[in-house]
């Protein structure tokens, strides 16, 4: 197959670790004899250092003749104090609803090699295995705003339509994995919650072989530390799933190696690490590149459904990993930290041996 | 001195925790030479059976006439089907607002004897000791809302004042513990969150010996798991509350003793545990009265001013702790658990032996 991905490296480390990613992408396009054609845009903090825009025009209209979309990170202090519309953050926003990038899945899963990082106790990790599906173009973040110097003012909107179509691709995606769906909301305090149970309460007939249960948002945030291998897919509005998938992201200590995709409802969609820009270590090659690379993997499955391609890469690092090789960030005691590239070698070693 | 405390036991074991607690009020009465007048009044399940109104009129009078509220705990599935008007939290969220009790506070701690039953690491929650100031009665949960078939809408709205007075208490009590604040918020998101940080920077310069910083709401979520011992103070909005102080409350084992108050500003107060109704174990006389026990402490402490008092039950019961003496939702194998009467009785034996 021959397809276009845009690459936007972003801020701090991100330059480094979709280098990484899009090496990964060109052994996989050899070996499977695809073509893939990469092209490279700004975004975040870099787009406006060059730009004065967090999403330039030419970034956007490059994303528009693509396939797919691979993200480093954005951000830096550099940008901190810049008034809202020119911070790179707001690049990410833009982008997710320029795109209709409703649905980010955020997995989260315990790798063997690195529970001894979690802050959680062995036994109540080793079994995790979720999916976190948050709305992403929706809610609080898209909502009417308004403020004084007296009064301030956001407004939490969803329409049948928005909710009925995450609701609907969680449980497609619960059906894939252990068709357990939990539906996460605040029914007892918000009309929108409301709502939202409504609806997965009406699709549940459309998907007899899910289970599925509603579970409110504080005693989510509570499970998801004292029993998270109970979860398999969480589906939740925007502004809980922020807080829910930061939350899940570091309970297995594999912060640094989590991928995520944001999907748009044909299968494009745009590919990034959940891991931010980490300013203090940019430019050092040595930051982590494996979430990145995983992030590569979700694309080729859900973008290009290119499944045996993304089990190669996930292969490929999972491997890596047991045979001991670690950037810095996950290197224990007594085992030598690789860089950035040292470590992506092992995983080209790996997919073309 | 002479006071009077209304106590509402509502669902589950509401009525036997309080009770518990009466028993520990009235010995410090005798002890320190006050006179303490209970009167009880019912809330939720039990108000909705015998008034068909989660929060009655007689109810409200009476507290009206009382100098501080004690609370079990509301709810039980007998009650989850009903509608919205006529379900016991609607009791909750209802005299949180008639008392206008904005501030509510959660003070986790890690206590050496429970660190077993943490799901975190003991290294990681051996220090821990912050305080959560949540505001109450704003945010999503009192704003306009509406709702048709095919869309639902909830307003978050804050003003200068509300925000002012949750912030000028957080910071009050941050110089009374490490001197450390942190304001929660969604900065880059949220007009609500840019009022809310502007007036915490306002106000830095009242409060000089106090460190403030701002933290998001989705990396604080995080924090607290990875590095729960770094907080101090943590002050944020009513929705952020509910989430992050639910997450906090699980993170040292002791979920079973959290205690909380919700405070009006004359320093009127209700204090309530922070574990639910507990119906599984409802009228088996095994309930764990800790919280509830300390809740009555708080109760001392912020609404009468009686601190050595408010201390005397602290230390009782860490003593109990200490000794060995567990309800059974906190022995460990081998160890006897107790009744709710007899791990009392240990406490009340502590105040006065
Ligand atoms: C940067 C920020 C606006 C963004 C969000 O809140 O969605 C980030 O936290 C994320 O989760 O991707
Ligand atoms: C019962 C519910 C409405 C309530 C809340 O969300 O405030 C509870 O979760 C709490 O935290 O006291």
């Amino acid at each position: 197959m021959e397809k276009k991905i845009t690459v936007l490296p972003g801020d701090g480390i991100g330059p480094e670790v979709v280098t990484a990613a899009v090496e990964v992408l060109q052994a996989v396009a050899k070996k499977y004899e695809h073509s893939f054609h990469f092209a490279y845009a700004t975004i975040g903090g870099a787009a406006i250092d060059q730009h004065n825009d967090p999403l330039p025009t030419e970034t956007i209209e490059l994303c528009e003749e693509s396939d797919a979309i691979l993200l480093g990170a954005v951000g830096g202090p550099k940008w901190d104090n810049n008034p809202s519309d020119l911070r790179p953050e707001k690049g990410l926003l833009r982008i997710r609803k320029h795109f209709d990038l409703f649905s980010n899945l955020r997995p989260v899963q315990a790798i063997p090699s690195m529970l001894k990082s979690s802050p959680l106790k062995e036994e109540i990790v080793q079994d995790v295995d979720l999916l976190i599906v948050r709305e992403l173009t929706g809610g609080l973040y898209f909502g009417d705003r308004n403020r004084t110097d007296d009064e301030a003012f956001d407004s939490l909107t969803y329409t049948r339509p928005e909710i009925e179509r995450i609701v609907d691709n969680a449980f497609t995606l619960a059906r894939l994995r252990r068709k357990k769906l939990t539906s996460v909301d605040k029914a007892n305090v918000l009309d929108t919650s409301r709502l939202w149970r409504e609806i997965v309460e009406e699709k549940k007939a459309q998907y007899p072989d899910v289970s599925v249960e509603h579970s409110l948002v504080d005693s989510t945030a509570m499970k998801l530390i004292t029993a998270p291998a109970d979860y398999d897919v969480i589906v939740t509005e925007n502004m809980f799933g922020d807080i829910l998938s930061d939350e899940a992201s570091v309970i297995t200590g594999s912060l640094g190696v989590l991928p995520s995709a944001s999907m748009r409802s044909d299968n494009f969609g745009l590919y990034e690490p959940v891991h931010g820009s980490a300013p203090e270590i940019a430019g050092k090659g040595i930051a982590n590149p494996a979430a990145t690379i995983l992030s590569a993997a979700m694309l080729l499955q859900y973008s290009f459904g290119m499944s045996e391609e993304a089990k190669a890469i996930e292969k490929a690092v999972s491997n890596v990993f047991e045979k001991g090789y670690f950037t810095g960030d996950m290197a224990h005691k007594g085992v030598q930290a690789l860089s950035t590239n040292e470590w992506t070698e092992r995983v080209l070693a790996e997919i073309d041996p």
